[in-house]
């Protein structure tokens, strides 16, 4: 058995190759669910539809995110009732909520700092004290459909009707998560890293804002200061999360800090992490970073943006597997291979060079 | 100024010609509220949201719900998702809540008498203790959207997604109908009957069911004993709607139980309905029907279902319009032309009618 840590990119590549040294009945993918919103009345879990997508052979591999050639007819309809009725923009009751609880690594801002009237349009987020009201896994990610400002295909949407419909009907996210991967017919385990609320905010000299919002919307533009897993600390890994912590564990060359944090920051996980072997694969070569916020939101925490930084993050990871172009002098075994992943063939590479890594550490 | 009270077919059908005789702009309809629903996640007005697609000129006109060439993708997905994981039907807790509040004229049953296991496949009800957690305009009618029962089109869902989402940011459901219908440029005021929630909840010898799951998945095949407007006592008709009440009023060839029903559920909407001009179309010819429940309804809750019944239930009512072949010997002024609306010339012809008769009564 073994257990990969995934977010939205970097470990869903690496997955597309986990037959090359892993059965794939014996691998168990738990995810991130930090980056979740309740967008529109409907929970939607970026993380987890990549790998559940991907599984099923439908995901959109241009993007790394939603369902290959699916339409926008309702997002469309969103945005053309937006303009007619005047709503674009945030909402007028987007901002400032006063809870908070559970502060990330270096979480030093709070929700409420955050300035509507600096940046429009944008996500429109319910007013602070629907926030907390509603589903309890939503929690201080509620967002307006209005003018949808993540683009949910039509097909997409279906999935996330189904699920939070099923959340709806009493069952934990870790069943909806059984079910739709029954549904695309996953083959291996794919778990939520908890069925509690944690939301990734981000701390930016703009001020305090979803992680979507500073994605999807703001382009990661805003200087990050801080970044907050809030809810984690009451939250808990699930039975099953804790289970596969037991066995080996693979870290993709996902982003250490937004994809990889907030299952860090449940408590117990690091702790789990320092018992079992842990090989991870590097999202840099040296400092240069293959996709996303990782260097901007590693250098907003204090971390140096690069392999080394991550080799920082990661005291409990046993081996890395680094480029073959990266000559990062790490105090841990390094097996290198080229890392880029653009293919099938790759991922394969790459999983074969975490079997031996993981080979040589446990 | 004129008011028209609106179900979700007759009275839009008519609503079709009504500047023949009335100046839209002081044209104020007030539309049925008890058919809606909370479907995954969003509130649908069926009644509400055929008025505005006709105003608007996107209705499907074959259908008269929904918006014309409209496309199905995420319902196609939702049905299909349903399939793969097995999870059609109805919902294991689909049924019995005791919660019961605000009783209809003719309700006796109650929602705990519905019985799950004597029907299936169809709607799958949220659980009874989320009947009235969530949103509290969706009370006694949440319904998950697995599988979804009642086909909800790409565009018309955005409707749904915009309504819902303002109703979260704070609005009340009359300014989301008035923000609506600037959006499709309605030309009359549209009225939601009350920003409290009622549920149209018909009593049948196979149990209680909401009114959509005894239309659109039953098809009005239970035989009914009783309809209750859930929550319609303790429910206000809004300010505007009382104001409206103030105007003389058309009603329009609707179903007197579940259209025009939960209307006069409401406190005081009868007495504001015996002191002003009020002309009523039947949606019969003698004892036939032109479309709909309407009959079997009336029969289930001791009404005649015929034009002699309809002004039985209207005592308010101070003129008729019949069809030139309804020779229904009714107490109170008839004017009669061909009340067959198929088309716009129709309605037209209709709508000068009702004027006709409101100059006799007014």
């Amino acid at each position: 058995m073994v257990t990969f840590l995934a977010g939205g990119t970097g470990t869903p590549k690496l997955l597309d190759g986990v037959d090359a040294a892993f059965d794939p009945a014996e691998v168990t993918v738990v995810a991130n669910t930090g980056d979740d919103v309740e967008l529109g009345g409907l929970l939607v879990c970026p993380d987890l539809d990549t790998v559940l997508f991907a599984g099923g052979g439908v995901l959109d591999r241009e993007t790394w995110w939603g369902i290959e050639d699916d339409t926008t007819a309702t997002h469309d309809e969103l945005q053309r009732l937006a303009d007619a009725a005047d709503l674009d923009g945030p909402s007028g009751s987007r901002t400032r909520s006063d809870d908070s609880e559970g502060h990330g690594p270096s979480g030093s801002r709070t929700w409420s700092d955050y300035d509507a009237e600096s940046v429009a349009p944008g996500p429109r987020y319910l007013p602070p004290d629907r926030q907390t009201a509603g589903r309890r896994l939503a929690r201080w990610r509620r967002f307006s459909g209005v003018a949808e400002f993540m683009e949910i295909g039509d097909r997409d949407r279906a999935v996330h009707v189904t699920r939070t419909s099923l959340l709806d009907e009493g069952h934990t996210l870790t069943e909806v998560t059984r079910i739709l991967a029954d549904a695309f017919e996953l083959d291996v385990a794919l778990l939520p890293m908890s069925d509690d609320p944690v939301a990734t905010v981000v701390h930016t000299q703009e001020g305090a804002m979803h992680f979507q919002e500073y994605w999807v919307a703001r382009r990661a533009a805003p200087t990050v200061e801080g970044v907050e897993f809030r809810g984690a600390t009451t939250a808990e890994p699930t039975p099953a999360v804790r289970d596969a912590l037991d066995d080996p564990v693979v870290i993709g060359p996902s982003n250490p800090v937004t994809s990889v944090g907030p299952i860090r920051a449940l408590p117990g996980v690091d702790d789990a992490l320092a018992e079992v072997p842990v090989v991870a694969v590097s999202p840099f070569v040296e400092d240069r970073v293959f996709s996303g916020p990782a260097a901007e939101l590693m250098r907003g925490t204090g971390l140096d943006p690069s392999t080394a930084g991550v080799a920082d993050a990661y005291p409990f990871v046993d081996a890395f597997v680094l480029d073959v172009d990266d000559g990062t002098d790490l105090d841990r075994p390094v097996v290198r291979t080229d890392t880029r992943i653009d293919d099938e063939t790759d991922a394969r590479r790459v999983v074969r060079t975490v079997a031996d890594a993981l080979a040589e550490v446990a």
